[in-house]
Formats: C-alpha cells, sequence, structure tokens
C-alpha cells in the first residue's frame, strides 16, 4: 500500500464473530498475513520438469513455471529447446511498456533443434470437461469471459465448455506471426503492464513467471516499433536457459505454489476481496482475476 | 502485440457493411489508427495549470495531468508544493514491483511551506449529480464498481450516486499514513503494474502520467519493504516539479486528451473490446476500464 509507515497489523477482523470475545485472537487481517501463516499442508510442490530457469547477464534469475496441461504442444517443444541450449547466447530484445518483454533470437534466423513442431495449430482452449480438478469459481464479474477461477494452481477463464489461461501480469506466451500461425515456443514473452485479456484466446500461453518478475518489468524499454530495442540500445544477453528437471538435484530450485482448493487459499481470495484493515476503509467487495496472484513461494 | 512481424493493417473491418462492396476502402481496424486518424474536433486541450512537469535526472520528464474536479484540496496542495518548488532536489525513493513508484521527502522531516492544508478529510468520492458532463458508459462488467466508464477525459467507476477515479496504470495518488490521514499531496505514488483496484475510495487519486510512465515503470525495484529503497540503492533525483502555467508559455509542454464524448472514442473503445484485424482472431467482446485508457497526444 502507498504509505510512509508499515501498518503494524492490529484490526480485528471484522467477519470472524465467533471470536469477536476475545481481543487478543487476531485472526490474519490481510492476504500476505494468510500467505505467511497458511500450513505446510495448503502447498503444492511444483515439478522440476516444469521449472524453466532462465540465467540472465550477471547471473540473475527468472524462473517460469510451465504449464503443459494448458498447451501440451508448446512445453513440449520449450523443453526440447531448453535441453538443447537454444536460448543460450540469445536475449531479451524487446521491451514495451506496460505489455510486454520478449525474449529468443533477435534474428529469427537461428535454426531449430531437430524435432521441434513448427506446425502447431492455433488451440488456445481446453475442453472445461477434460480439467483433472475442478475449478474454484471467483465470484466476481469480468470483462472478458462469462466465468473466472482457479484449477490446479493456475487462473483460469471460462465459458461453458472450455477453460483457458488469461493474460495477466507475468504470464508467458508464445509470440507468433500473424493468423493461424501460433509460434513455436522459441520466443516468448512476460506480460509486465496491466492484463493484456484481449490476447486470450488468441495466443497460446504457456506458463508464468514465479521468480525475477522484477528485473523482467524494470528492464529499459526499447524506442523500436512495439518496444523492440533499435540500434544501440543494449538487448539483455541471456547465460542458459534449463529445465530443473535436467540440473543436478543438488543445484535445483524449488518452488510451491499454493493449493488453490485450500482454506488458505480462500481466505486469500477473500481478503484479497475485502480489505478491511489499519490502512483500509472500504473494502472493495470483490477482486479482479488478475489481481488475485495465486501465491507462490520458494521452498528450501 | 506480441509477434516479430509489423501486422500490417489490411483487414477489411468486418462490422462495417456499407462499405463492403468496396474493398478498396478500409476502415481503421485497429485502436492506434482510431488515434492517428481522429480529427482534430476529437480532442481537448489539456489547461496548462492542470499539468505538472517533473524533470528527474537527465533532464528526463514526467508529465502529470492533475484532476482538480476529483480532489480539489490535493490538488491545490499539489499546486502551491509546485509554486513553492517543494520537490525540487527530492527523489523517487519506493518503487514496488506491479505496484507503485512513490516520491517526494524519503525523510518526511522537511517543512511544509506556508498555506499547505495538513488536515484534510477522506472523502474520495464525488456525487454524480455534480458531473459537469454526463458519463460515457463502457458496457462491460467490472469486479469492483457497479458501473465504469468515461467522464471529462477520466476513466471513473461508478455506484449509483457517486463517482470515482480508478486506480489504473499511471493513475497518481496520494501516500498517507494510517486512515483517517488522507496525505497532503507531498508524498505522490503512481501505479506501475495490473490496477490495484482495492485501493479506490481508501486513497486520494489526483490525477494521471501522460508522458513518462516507462520512466517510472522501469526504475530498479527497492529491496526494502514495500519497494522502498534500501541503504546503497539509489533514488532516483528530482529537480524541479513545476505546472506548466507558471513556465513561461514558449517553454510550455502542450497536451490534448481525446473527448470521451466523440465518435473517435466511441470506435476506439469498440475496437479495444473487440479487435478482429491481422493478428487477432477471436474478439475478446469487452475491455477492461484499465485495459481502454483514454488517448492522450502531445500538441505542438
Amino acid at each position: 500500500m502507498p504509505i510512509r509507515f508499515l501498518a503494524i497489523l492490529t484490526v480485528f477482523f471484522l467477519s470472524v464473530p465467533a471470536l469477536a470475545a476475545d481481543a487478543s485472537v487476531k485472526p490474519p487481517a490481510t492476504p500476505s498475513a494468510i500467505v505467511a501463516q497458511a500450513p505446510a499442508g495448503a502447498w503444492r510442490s511444483v515439478a522440476p520438469d516444469t521449472l524453466l530457469i532462465m540465467t540472465v547477464e550477471g547471473g540473475r534469475r527468472v524462473v517460469i513455471q510451465l504449464a503443459p496441461d494448458f498447451a501440451p504442444a508448446h512445453v513440449a517443444n520449450i523443453r526440447a529447446l531448453a535441453r538443447a541450449g537454444w536460448w543460450d547466447g540469445e536475449s531479451v530484445y524487446r521491451v514495451q511498456d506496460n505489455y510486454v518483454a520478449q525474449w529468443g533470437d533477435v534474428t529469427e534466423k537461428k535454426a531449430l533443434p531437430a524435432g521441434i513442431a513448427t506446425d502447431i495449430k492455433p488451440d488456445y482452449v481446453r475442453p472445461l470437461a477434460a480439467l483433472k480438478a475442478a475449478p474454484v469459481f471467483l465470484p466476481y464479474p469480468d470483462a472478458y469471459a462469462p466465468r473466472t477461477g482457479f484449477v490446479d494452481g493456475w487462473p483460469v477463464a471460462m465459458d461453458g465448455t472450455s477453460v483457458w489461461l488469461p493474460h495477466c501480469y507475468g504470464m508467458v506466451g508464445v509470440a507468433r506471426n500473424l493468423s493461424p500461425d501460433a509460434g513455436t515456443g522459441a520466443e516468448l514473452y512476460a506480460v509486465i503492464g496491466q492484463a493484456p485479456r484481449q490476447l486470450d484466446r488468441n495466443i497460446a500461453l504457456v506458463g508464468r513467471v514465479i521468480e525475477g518478475m522484477s528485473l523482467l518489468a524494470s528492464l529499459p524499454r526499447g524506442s523500436g516499433d512495439l518496444g523492440f530495442y533499435a540500434a544501440g540500445e543494449k538487448r539483455l544477453p541471456i547465460v542458459s536457459v534449463r529445465l530443473a528437471s535436467d540440473l543436478p538435484e543438488e543445484g535445483r530450485p524449488h518452488y510451491q505454489v499454493m493449493d488453490v482448493g485450500s482454506q488458505s487459499f480462500a481466505d486469500y481470495i477473500r481478503l484479497r476481496a475485502n480489505r478491511k484493515d489499519d490502512f483500509y476503509d472500504r473494502p472493495a467487495g470483490g477482486v479482479d482475476l488478475c489481481n488475485a496472484p495465486v501465491p507462490v513461494r520458494q521452498a528450501s
């Protein structure tokens, strides 16, 4: 919150009347307090073959969680590209303010490794019936989809039959040429501003940045068309991109995503939608899908 | 759009059947084409006493349009602070990723000029009945307000009786201490990420950045609590903050905001909500208030 003093979280949470008689019992009043206090059982480990670790100049790291259930063909390509070291020595070559940071091969001429599918068809939704778990619905209206919610740790938009990933801050998608090209996954972007939801169902989303967003979002904007770096502007060099599952066990980072079916997540969403604490006087009574990021933490 | 080639805008716009017989007539197919082709009558000049020009290190410029109709007491303070040169030599001292960049006096101890109101009461909405013009409604649902739309060049959220500014990307607000403090306007922030609409009606919004957002949004994030720069991290020095009306006429920049009652704006919103061109296959059928920024341009 834009304040000058850190709020001390002592306000009694008004929606817990059973505890109201004992003023010494203070349930968490903020979303971050919910996350900090969530029990171990409220977290799910991220599989190492869905963790993409991009190391850039200076040894700084961007970690992406892949979403193979939503974009299987593109994720298969991305895994193969990482195993081939295809991105090593390439760059982040486009940063457009309030839109995307994009990386890969700026020349568009680098040969792809054998086995990379180059004919993936546009197919940006999944059948609702194919979901492994029931969605947790977000009970607030959305300008872009009949329903929104969360499935298996991911934000999702839905209609009566289909489900798709939304272009929220930090989501990673596949740059492509004009329709019906669907891209290969060699050129990727991350959303760095207000959610450009108009891209939903028009581009393949393949995952989300779970570490290092502040690095991508604070890169200098490119002065060329669409934010491409112009001549004389420095692209950010990529040192390497690897799957965690291809690293030695002792060198792998580990992450956990909050179980969207947990009580902790329900409490987190309730407070994201209804801030009422020392700083907030007027609860919003709702929250946008992209303003309720599923909590992620690094695990030891 | 995240593409590698610039789209050449030759797709016939499908919702203009009267022109369909003549394939050589191609109405604008993208929001940016609408803006580029908007006639002079679709633009309104920004009054120089609502233009705040912040010059930072290196001579780079951030320009803020003030909204006196929505926050009269705070804007009066801000004008007086600019006239007193109060921000000169201060800094941008807090940058929190996907949230805000904040500036002013990091010590919180610098004396305010005589005449600055320090007892402004929280009052973050205006009566709908007091609007100078009828709102243009955005016909899409919103998670935070019963209705949204545009008034006098500004995005607005509304209920049955009140209207307020929303925390969209680039909006400028007044940092404050814990409620019921409402701040003075000496410490300001700009939104640099997904719209934190939970702050609506909890903080005074006083305007929006109309030039220089890419500067504020690409600043290094602070590593301290809430994104404050920690010891050893460089704050961005502010050289000066002035009202355009206090500059000599020949040194003033001039800006225009699109008339939200114009046909150009209606066309712009229609296309923001319904992209269907060489790049987009599936129009969203809606657009979020904060994903439809009112076009602004520098005038000569």
